[in-house]
């Protein structure tokens, strides 16, 4: 399965979430097309290659009851070919090129890239606006591809426990909102999808005005400008509502815990998983203050979390922090932690919630909010020598509401950030009923 | 709010649930109508009085993402006029003719009845017959009374701290089904909920082809079919599909819990949940093995739980078991002890699983199982002095798609259950990763 996704599981699994980098950074301009297409050009000229990426903005949670997975599933199917390209001709032609590709669906967008020389561009962006509004669809093409979804669940998930209490942990938080339901699909409704339900979503919510296109790399906008009105010029637009409507969250009540064992776990894991107010419900700097909060306590080995378990009580492996600022509706924040061997969990889990009880008491510190500041930061700047990183970034944020210039304003947004603001936040959202924790257990033979 | 619901609020808070009953208790006949209704007349002459019940077959878990409580709603709004009835003046006239009414919603279905002097059965039958397809909705209407179901959720849940309890538990026992949602609906979703709601609802789910009007009391089959042919006979079908399609609850992989801390709880209380197989992959017999296992555990004081947790070891002031197997999908089975004061809930917890190892371990025993049916035979018979319990048996096994045949059939499948398919049952499903434990605690002044 050459197809890469990004997801909770990835992030779980130590993926490093890459984070938005600003106007400093970022030699970005953008423009829109007639049809409503956004386009982007990051121009970076480092080498003489380019990144074509393309964002919808749908994801798994745009699917409706009993069809989860048909995000995922079109994501497979859009490589199947169109009217003109036969399956697999867009990938073989990358290949030959030299050229790399991906695609991945999240839960709030899906997206397409290819890497290749410069001079390919053309070759691929005549592939992928074709492939926006005419691809073709038949069962013989369709239900073998069910088949490797399905397959891809098996590994992916029911043969690793950590993901398959990860899907539990995300079903107990989100009570109401399809974030509680797995990108991937749950097995049964994934073995029913069909060729008529890929082909509604994709004409519901595939076409230019819902999508964002970002050419990254050794171009200009004057030589991109062109070829993007050549190619995605001509499509239709499908008149996809500007704000998409999903379910809201009931107030959290009660403290939960997902307790999986299962025999192929030879270490134990605790996690924990804290639920945010919607995006439009936090205030101005609220995911900037979050984003420095989990670099706080668990951005690097000198983060509070590692420090006081792995450090100095040498209780654990590993412990640490991370958040879902990325999310469209409701942000998350999470922590993991790896008992050393002999420890048990339980005194892990009271190590942590101590450092959360102390956190909430005292708060953090000026001095851990500038280092915090400065590794963002830093890892702004950082984000300038991969070429794709731009396009990637720009394309997650804008997929998901953000505008050009608010992602460009991060590093300030970042600066602006108060000790008084990262405290306020975690004393409010750091309560016990608004968290899920998870135990990953051996299964003791019966 | 004199309206009664059904819910299972309700039988937390030990509301007890009426067993189905057989053919030899209940003298009831059936027919049905050329536009679909279904019609059972139930005899029973020990007063003159008659009870009309009208069973739809459309309750909360028929509501879509986004608007819960709508099926709930509309129950209230049934009250509010018709074209010719102007607003309460159905309640009147029964009040007025000394006669009660009642109306309830659950997950599968939602029904209204009254009982009344036998002589008053037309009238009724005329109110009845004619807010089945007529109701007018204007929105001075509407938007008072949906101030009035909001404020019955703050009465009924918010206020209630075992009423929040048992939300979030099912929400987490229930990962992808609507049995997850409350009946009276999430206040966010309610407080949006419009006229066109209501109506596209009543539209699509009321009508005489997706009816059940069943007729207790004083009457006969020949006295009743007339009046039904005059008022029900002219409704129009509305095309209900023959089966209510849901979605379906993956394999459960990982026990939960949920905890709830409120300054209102005086008592800590323990409560567990286990969800079974989809009634449609249950065996024959299951359905009645669950009801007897249910009987066997916590039906009495001579039941297991209460004579082990009450009376042997004194840790608890009460401890219980019982089903929802009259659940159209997914049949759950439940417990619950409450400490006595000055035990901890971890010691009754203890208590509580160390019987059910002891359960799945030893099984239940012959003369368990024999106790068990005579004491559900007997509540059947018990049923016939109740007039208008064979009209809410019936109704609300028929509105769950049991057939008059199978509902008859019940003292003999009662009878038909052994011990092995009781411990094969519950060795099945009495697991811990079909489970939800509940805690419900007081909130420690902070």
């Amino acid at each position: 399965m050459r197809l890469l996704r990004l997801s909770l599981v990835g992030l779980l699994l130590g993926l490093a979430f890459v984070r938005p980098a600003g106007a400093k950074v970022f030699d970005a301009a953008s423009f829109t097309l007639p049809n409503g297409l956004t386009v982007v050009v990051v121009e970076n000229h480092r080498a003489p290659v380019v990144t074509q990426m393309i964002w919808y903005r749908v994801g798994a949670a745009d699917e409706v009851a009993g069809k989860s997975g048909l995000a995922h599933f079109l994501e497979h199917l859009m490589f199947k070919g169109t009217e003109t390209a036969k399956a697999g001709e867009f990938s073989a032609v990358v290949a030959e090129n030299g050229g790399t590709e991906n695609a991945f669906t999240s839960r709030d967008y899906t997206g397409y890239w290819q890497t290749v020389a410069k001079d390919r561009l053309e070759t691929v962006m005549r592939y992928e606006a074709d492939r926006m509004q005419h691809i073709v669809l038949t069962d013989d093409v369709v239900y073998p591809e069910r088949d490797v979804i399905v397959e891809e669940r098996r590994q992916r998930i029911d043969a690793n426990p950590s993901s398959q209490l990860d899907e539990a942990m995300m079903a107990a938080l989100f009570q109401n909102h399809r974030y509680g339901v797995p990108i991937i699909g749950w097995q049964h409704e994934m073995e029913g999808l069909t060729t008529a339900d890929a082909l509604a979503f994709y004409r519901k919510w595939y076409g230019p005005d819902n999508a964002i296109l970002v050419i990254g790399g050794d171009v200009t906008v004057d030589e991109v400008k062109p070829l993007v009105e050549k190619y995605y010029g001509p499509l239709v637009p499908v008149g996809v509502p500007a704000e998409r409507v999903r379910v809201l969250e009931p107030p959290p009540t009660a403290a939960r815990t997902v307790t999986l064992k299962s025999p192929q776990v030879a270490e134990p894991q605790w996690y924990r998983a804290y639920l945010l107010p919607h995006r439009k419900d936090l205030a101005e700097g609220d995911l900037e203050a979050l984003q420095l909060l989990s670099e706080i306590l668990g951005g690097s080995a000198t983060s509070r979390l590692y420090k006081s378990l792995v450090v100095d009580q040498g209780l654990a492996t590993s412990a640490g922090a991370y958040d879902r600022s990325d999310a469209l509706d409701y942000p998350t924040f999470h922590l993991a932690a790896a008992p050393r061997q002999g420890v048990e969990l339980a005194t892990v889990e009271q190590a942590m919630q101590a450092e959360i009880d102390k956190l909430v008491q005292g708060g953090v510190t000026e001095e851990e909010l500038r280092l915090a500041k400065d590794r963002l930061q830093a890892s702004a700047v950082f984000a300038r020598d991969e070429p794709s990183t731009g396009p990637h970034v720009i394309g997650a944020a804008m997929a998901t509401g953000e505008t050009l210039e608010h992602i460009q304003s991060w590093p300030e947004r970042v600066e602006a950030v108060t000790v008084e603001q990262v405290n306020a936040l975690l004393r409010e959202f750091l309560k016990p009923e608004r968290s899920v924790t998870g135990y990953l257990l051996p299964q003791e033979p019966s």
